[in-house]
């Protein structure tokens, strides 16, 4: 069995290619770099786990269109990337428009041709709940556009399995696996170090203390 | 009200483009390079159109990932192009594994940054029938896919009107438009004129004469 891992560095993606391997799947890596602000450190963790878990490919698509594109403060460096807020309405500014269909096209795209059996995406509804391409509606909608557009011998199956779980549950399953999170890059901003407040640390933080382990990446400030 | 508008530099495009300006949207023309045989004057037929058009925005994207992922013999040059054979089953070599869902996935992005109400995609399920990504099941899922996976207060309409009309009903209703077809290129292979013999010109040259019209740009052969 052949699987499309789609391996952003972070901690979702990394736990689930881990779990697909563990399923008996031999993994394709595939990493996009879409002009993110910490794509250098993205790239580096995706590689090493791909890497890791022996990866019969590892290919890197470039998707700096969705720069041109704009609206994002992910891509467009002139926004400030929006800190995480418990009390903030609407869809952050860390949302780039329809991003995780264009991921699933190209790894659609790249499983028909390599005729790969499923594509695992590690969208998680919980944390980015403002996210409108995290959302189950979403990802079944584009399990039936995987159907309807591709060859009728090609069947590939859509597997966010993570898509429910919280980030605590997803951390729990990967320290099972034995998922080196050394090797993962969650933080929004460029730093050297995470920064420690941005959603994305927010959350990555929040998992390790509900667990009450150490994260064992560096911090240059915890909340 | 805006809309973006798929401008390949083919008939199909052109003559869609066409309509939607007729209708009153502005355009924002959105064109690929995919590393096919014939970019370099499919580009220039798709810039000439926007310019005719008055385009808000001209937006080329590059695809060359899907030369990486293979394939096809649109983009692996090593691969002949099937030429037209009527009695061809499945899928012919041309098929690019889910090329439609990679332009518009890029295409909704693009108009949910811009704002704009609708998407043209001049995909036309007669003639290429053996394209699983041209069929109207895979149009109708990837509109619910837009719906379920972009803001809430986003509200995008996939409008392929050619789906089901021939080739010939559309050259008819370019020509009421005023569609100048000798800036449009169809063509499959890279030679200085149309090659007269691949499956795309085997349609377009089928349309003209059906219509009893000459096309106005040269061939090098004419079956």
């Amino acid at each position: 069995m052949n699987a499309v891992c789609l391996l952003s560095g972070g901690m979702d993606s990394t736990t689930l290619a881990y779990l697909a391997a563990d399923m008996g799947y031999r993994i394709f890596g595939l990493h996009f770099n879409y002009g993110q602000r910490t794509e250098a450190k993205e790239r580096a963790c995706a590689k090493t786990i791909a890497l890791f878990l022996n990866a019969e490919e590892f290919l890197e698509v470039d998707l700096s269109y969705l720069r041109k594109i704009g609206q994002s403060s992910l891509t467009d460096h002139a926004l400030p990337v929006d800190s995480y807020r418990e009390d903030r309405e609407g869809v952050p500014n860390t949302y780039v428009p329809f991003r995780n269909a264009n991921l699933l096209a190209i790894a659609t795209s790249y499983a028909e041709a390599r005729g790969a059996d499923a594509i695992f995406i590690g969208v998680q509804s919980q944390d980015y709940s403002g996210y409108p391409d995290c959302r189950p509606a979403f990802i079944d909608a584009f399990q039936r556009a995987i159907d309807a557009g591709t060859r009728d011998e090609t069947h590939i199956r859509l597997l966010a399995p993570f898509i429910n779980m919280t980030k605590k549950d997803i951390l729990n399953e990967g320290l099972r696996l034995g998922v080196p999170y050394e090797h993962t890059w969650s933080c929004y901003s460029n730093q050297e170090t995470a920064c420690g407040i941005c959603g994305a640390c927010h959350f990555r933080l929040a998992a390790f203390s509900a667990l009450g382990i150490k994260d064992p990446i560096p911090y240059s400030e915890q909340k």
